[in-house]
């Protein structure tokens, strides 16, 4: 093959069958689509190494993407049921799995996960490095931190996300800037540890050049991790994140240079009224890269919750240009999520996709919203179900609540306002149950 | 008493011990209150005989308000169950209640929940029309109409939703502007046809001078229905959904001459894109009235999780301006809402309430974020759960997964960030288990 990686191609003009398949299904021509690549603002996350991949495209112009975050743990070592928790996300559409498995050997769960998901995988090697090479934290080397990635690219992961940005610059402004959350990045806080332990550079920042060559060497797509994203509403667009994304912007190019695909990971928790702001500054910094972006939840205060609030967020984050959303689910901040949780978290973030999607005007955004609506407007409610984002809740409750008016709901009975419409405008008098 | 409404008592400069009691939890000066309720820009809906309220306001630099409701229905009778419904209202602290009650003898519920509810109630009289007065819904007259009104002001209702501004000259829009989902308002369409069916103007907009003496007899605050809101994000912002706002505007003046206080109803279904020229058209078209939205819903596909498409679209309204959010819960579409459904839209609401009082910088809105982030970076769990949205909801989440290192949660492990930031900004090492 005459390219290594699928922005390499775009800018050699060669058509790959990923591009071939993505344009297919994001209604984009052939031409935009290399156009964009080779700009950055699209990015196709597809190792060669994971075989399964059907190709998915995240950026400008494109459907907003949902991924799911599950992986073993040392609180929830089991693989079973992480298994269950990947078939629940393709059940439900999920765009990506980033598996965030960090403890013991990683390795069993990370093969099989690849070859069940045909979906993109990402990974943060950081979470990993530990276990792999059985070290303390503080004993890691750089070829430690060089090879745990290098490991998930030759494994087959789509996209990793690493804190390169989060540098000795980046850490004298988290000094000098009080915070009330301070960092609240695992893998960003670990790094910050090590450097402070061991008082040398980020190692993927200082060697970011070998990092490239493994990410270029795979095709696998850099998710420039923010380390330094807000924890709270307080923290949100201050200096020490802004400080990261400007780096961040500087670390995209440098990637472009080697033709390897990058995304930005954004915040967090943002204010609603910050939210425009931090995706404009993000799309201006990192000129033009997808933005990857965490939440936002717009409140600090819904521990259990927190699909809400950051389905809040990730909706204003989509219209306004976000490309990615990491689903959130109620148990964030509490505990790993279990099934149920994972469930709610992925529909709360695909109702946010969508709504930025007919925010930002995305051709055919709201198809799916008008045939909906035609169904409902007629009261036929088995087409309204199969439309629906989860046919089998819909139908369960109005399965629990037959009303005595068969054709319309219980919540307005005979007074339901379509029946009574439908009624009156072909002529027929409306006759009210006494 | 030398005053008839709250409005009149403002604009003679009497300070009413309702005004006295908003500036203290409102944390607005006796004169700014006293002001914008001259203007018609915050009111009051304080019903004389509604004994038991504890008043509370609406409107421009108050908090974002959330409505909750219920009532008895044909197919949900039982007076037992709504007022389990009422209490769980109170309990998550609801500011008010609408009782849509439409079936059969309404008048012993509403005494009971007038009774019991220290907060404001609404209600629609056009739902108890045809069951106050025995008769076929085309054989009303305009007498009829209008004592159903005189009936909830007597009986203490704050707020009385009357769908006035559907009059002819609106109903001439609707047949010219085809609609996916015509009307979906219950009051309004039982209007439309009783004005079919008779050929007879909208009463309540041809004796409306009769219906607000009915309001500036008892301080019942006008809240003017949206009888044409579009029930799908395809008829949001449409000439007929304009037409009648445009009349709701004219008939706010009409109001104010009377010192009769009004909100305005709001959408509905609104795509993300046209909420905040929703606030605005209406903020302008009704001269700063406060602006109480039906959601709005930002997409038409997620029935089961229409709570949380209304909570992103009243987050964004809020933030936008509107003052009032009226609750969805996860039942909208399909059935009656039971009690956990009511439980999941009353917070749903208040999140998205409380983002928009972020957002649009109403003081001291986010202190309580603050006081949670606080105690989320000291890792004081207690003090969390006692701060956070549902102190039950978050404990519960907790206690059924405690992790192995008891400090942080499951989610993240001895990965914790916040663990390790404090044990590394203190000077220790992190050690992580293996």
């Amino acid at each position: 093959m005459n390219y290594k990686t699928q922005m390499e191609a775009a800018r050699k003009g060669i058509v790959t069958d990923a591009m071939k398949y993505v344009s297919k299904i994001e209604d984009i021509s052939i031409d935009t689509l290399m156009c964009k690549m080779a700009e950055g603002k699209i990015i196709i996350p597809a190792n060669r190494n994971h075989i399964s991949l059907i190709p998915g495209a995240v950026g400008e112009g494109l459907k907003t993407k949902v991924n799911v975050n599950l992986g073993i743990s040392r609180d929830c070592p089991s693989i079973t049921k992480e298994m269950q928790k990947v078939e629940l996300s393709l059940k439900y559409k999920a765009d990506s799995i980033m598996d965030l498995s960090c403890f013991g050997d990683t390795k069993p769960f990370r093969k099989l996960l690849l070859e069940k998901s045909n979906i993109m995988i990402g990974s943060v090697p950081m979470y990993d490095a530990t276990g792999l090479h059985e070290k303390e934290l503080k004993d890691l080397t750089k070829d430690d931190f060089l090879s745990v990635a290098r490991q998930h690219a030759e494994d087959g992961v789509d996209f990793l996300t690493i804190h390169v940005g989060l540098n000795k610059k980046t850490a004298e402004r988290i000094k000098n800037n009080k915070r009330l959350t301070s960092i609240v990045s695992r893998g960003g806080s670990l790094l910050f540890a090590w450097m402070e332990m061991t008082g040398n550079e980020n190692p993927y920042y200082e060697y970011y050049d070998e990092l490239l060559e493994i990410c270029r060497e795979h095709d696998v797509t850099l998710s420039l991790g923010d380390g330094c994203r807000p924890g709270s509403i307080a923290d949100a667009t201050d200096a020490i994140q802004i400080e990261e994304l400007i780096t961040l912007g500087e670390l995209t190019k440098r990637a472009w240079e080697k033709d390897v695909q990058v995304m930005i990971e954004g915040p967090g928790h943002v204010p609603l009224n910050e939210i425009e702001t931090n995706i404009q500054l993000q799309k201006k910094l990192c000129y033009g890269a997808p933005f990857y972006v965490l939440g936002p939840l717009v409140t600090d205060i819904a521990p259990g919750y927190d699909h809400i609030t950051s389905a809040i967020g990730g909706a204003v984050a989509a219209g306004a240009g976000a490309d990615f959303l990491c689903y959130v689910t109620p148990a964030e901040h509490l505990k790993l999520p279990e099934l149920d949780d994972i469930k709610e978290g992925i529909i709360a973030c695909q109702i946010a996709a969508h709504a930025g999607d007919i925010a930002k005007g995305l051709k055919g955004a709201t198809d799916r919203d008008n045939a909906i609506s035609k169904a409902r407007a007629e009261l036929d409610w088995e087409q309204m179900f199969d439309i629906s984002i989860d046919p089998e809740k819909a139908r369960k409750y109005r399965a629990e609540s037959q009303p005595a008016e068969e054709k319309s709901c219980s919540m307005c009975g005979d007074m339901c306002a379509i029946k009574n419409m439908n009624t009156i405008m072909s002529g027929e008098k409306v006759i009210l149950a006494r």
